[in-house]
């Protein structure tokens, strides 16, 4: 793990993470994430949507679970795209290409297995 | 897989789950949850707390990472105790003991990896 930065490295198998200790990092535009708790197979990350913003298809081997905390979002995996609303979950098999519009704005709770090392 | 109920056999790897389709189960006293996205090494388990309720202490050898949807928790991984509120996260690495008071009522997201086959 020495090629994680030290701050990165020290919350990995942290038992808790307090939202206002953390940053949020732009991504794509209208599209912000934070990383939150995370071990070396789990990790879990919150990406706020403005209306109208993109979370562009793409694809990795990592199987991916989220849940919808709020807003309208338009998701496509493998072809298929459903409405999904607040409540509402998503899962993506490992290696599947897989975008998200923001019909509305809102915020994803993303799951990741394992945890997305490139992110940190 | 041949010991899953059918229904949930086929939500394996499905990619989208409707909150509206799915039914709460109640577990302990004042927590129900809903068993939301899952593949063989992630699951993704809605619950809600009434003001008072306690998740009581327990551990699994499944990793855990949880976050805090609404509501306020008090929160103890390996005897450490941290209050938890909106947008906060937890997380428990394989078989350490961990419990829930939830001071108010809310809801917890948690994800586990492996998925949690007993739950099924």
């Amino acid at each position: 793990m020495a090629f994680f930065e030290p701050a990165m490295t020290d919350r990995l198998n942290a038992f808790f993470q307090h939202d206002a200790d953390l940053a949020w990092e732009a991504t794509e535009p209208g599209v912000k994430r934070k990383i939150m708790a995370y071990g070396e197979d789990l990790m879990v990350v919150r990406v706020v949507f403005a209306a109208g913003a993109v979370g562009k298809a793409h694809q990795h081997p990592h199987r991916q679970a989220s849940y919808v905390e709020s807003g309208i979002f338009d998701v496509t995996i493998d072809g298929r795209t459903s409405r999904l609303h607040a409540g509402d979950t998503f899962f993506v098999p490992s290696g599947l290409v897989h975008g998200v519009v923001a019909v509305e704005a809102g915020q994803l709770i993303d799951s990741f297995t394992p945890m997305r090392k490139e992110f940190l």
